[in-house]
């Protein structure tokens, strides 16, 4: 067994960033460090993370001035290390139910190696048979895939009579999204919306009655024909323009699960609402929404099984298409991440880390 | 006797607005026509209007390419005379239920004299003891009576164990928004936005627990510290800025009765929403209501029972400081109507016509 590590590198929060994220020169938004990693004490494990979950959630974490109070988990505060979920694996451990070699899911954040509690790792077993693999876990049976359940089936309140849009279709939560409303609920009707003709294919082989490109020069005509009669659900991953614009696509009484906002994290001020009247005029509901929900209900237990029931019945498919694994030198690991915020990922985008 | 009249001089919508309403010139918005009164058919009266209501609604049914299917009543078309609720005399009958003298509630629009069927008509009567006056038909206990208790109670879901703010607080609605809250069911604290300290003041004096001034230099600092704790329940009918900033004031799981948007009826492309992730984040519900709503499910009749109860025990004030009556030319009927938009009314803002 080769010498544990005794130190280790680490992308830490410097400057919290108010709109776009800056990667180098005196104001960027991270910085490398090297730390000591401390003795592990009873109850915790030393990890090395494998893979980095990529998360438009994390910018609302590092947000300048963000206000503790009204976020949903503690912002990252400036000089401690960058939080992101991971998949690693266990290089020694004093705790009781974890051992080495083993695999877990963890918010490690963006370190080599990490001291974790045993009680924050979940370990994750990979099940070729049925094609599950590590990465699934912070994708399709992970928190993208348990957010889009939750937001359709609890926040929405989708049934099989109902039509449904969703935006970001082909990113983590939405590729599930559009799954579980086509094949696991059932529902009249699926339209995606995605950027790009290779993406709105995906998402049309997936299940998805129709995906409509909004990088396409007749998006709005496109998406007019594909709302016809107008829709009972759209599920908001992107917020900006999209949800402007489908404002006046939803049907009276018609409902929105707020999921996220990702035109907009880096620049808030460009969420200009101009059609806000259709939301008084024809009824809508617009529900925000968070993944941590469904387990504070008590329903994520329930919502996993779900998810891989509809994965065992082939409802739900982990296809390679389904991930974009970027491999990455921890040096770029910030990098990859805010490929997330250009659309570059068709699926999960996930941080494979290079030796 | 006098004989009756054979032609009314008649406001038409000339060029629908994308933006300001104009007042004269050749894209005025509207149009001073004379039009001869047909003979009555049976079932049909023949009404003049006394007082106009002046709702900002009505700018919602003149907009340029409003699309008729996304709205909840049809638009007003081009060259038809500008809808408006009035209180009217029945100058001449032929039918049965209605006689001369008297006074109806009535959809007449911005004419002198209208033919309308007895059916769309609902006579209304003073009643001096209770304090009841004709023109608290088309206010307090009218449709911004109705549309207040709809929303808070039905809409939002409010009860005495919430913090309730309202925008619009000094307006016909936002007012018995307040006094609801306060006085009829009993909400733990009610807060009220308004502009300039005469209205803060009379809205405070009908029970609000305190109301802020969105036009004084410290708004901000006022409104953090009335809402410290954060509240349950938004009734908003502003709209723009002042519905942005309440996003962060919202309380987890909070509500918002998403009412009107007066601040962006003129200038749509207004509302940015920069604090839109507050929605996600702090899990807020948003529902856009109208007060018909409470016709089509039949609550109507039951809102106006609970409001005449409010007022006749003491509950809800009929007050003067709740009507700012506008005596009006005829052929000014338009420039009192546009200066709802300026906040220039405390309480219901009343056109009454002069002779």
């Amino acid at each position: 067994m080769p010498s544990l590590p005794t130190t280790t590198k680490q992308w830490v929060l410097s400057n919290p960033p108010t709109t776009k994220v800056i990667l180098d020169g005196s104001e960027t938004t991270f910085k490398l460090e090297t730390a000591s990693i401390p003795a592990l004490k009873d109850g915790q494990v030393l990890v090395k993370p494998h893979y980095f979950s990529n998360d438009p959630a994390q910018r609302g974490w590092i947000q300048k001035g963000v206000d503790a109070e009204r976020l949903y988990i503690p912002p990252v505060a400036q000089g401690a290390v960058m939080r992101s979920f991971a998949i690693c694996e266990v290089l020694q451990s004093k705790a009781e139910n974890l051992k080495e070699g083993q695999m877990v899911s963890a918010a490690a954040g963006w370190t080599e190696y990490a001291v974790m509690e045993a009680k924050d790792c979940n370990p994750v077993q990979a099940d070729e048979q049925a094609g599950i693999k590590l990465t699934h876990f912070i994708g399709s049976i992970g928190a993208p895939g348990i957010t889009a359940y939750w937001g359709l089936v609890n926040v929405a309140g989708t049934t099989k009579d109902d039509t449904v849009v969703v935006s970001g279709a082909a990113g983590a939560t939405g590729s599930m999204v559009m799954q579980i409303a086509k094949h696991v609920l059932g529902c009249k009707k699926v339209i995606g919306i995605a950027g790009g003709e290779k993406k709105c294919k995906w998402v049309e082989s997936l299940g998805a009655d129709v995906c409509v490109d909004y990088k396409a020069t007749n998006f709005k005509e496109q998406l007019w024909k594909a709302t016809e009669g107008f829709v009972e659900v759209y599920f908001d991953n992107v917020g900006g323009e999209i949800l402007d614009t489908m404002l006046k696509r939803i049907k009276r009484y018609g409902r929105i699960a707020a999921c996220g906002s990702v035109a907009t994290y880096n620049d808030p001020e460009s969420l200009r609402l101009k059609n806000w009247f259709e939301v008084i005029a024809n009824r809508i509901e617009i529900k925000g929404f968070i993944v941590l929900d469904a387990f504070f209900q008590g329903k994520g237990p329930a919502i996993i099984g779900a998810l891989r029931n509809g994965v065992k019945d082939g409802k739900i498919k982990l296809t390679e298409e389904g991930e974009t694994i970027v491999p990455t030198k921890f040096e770029d690991v910030p990098k990859t991440w805010t490929s997330l915020f250009e659309g570059g990922n068709q699926g999960k985008l996930v941080t494979e880390l290079k030796a």
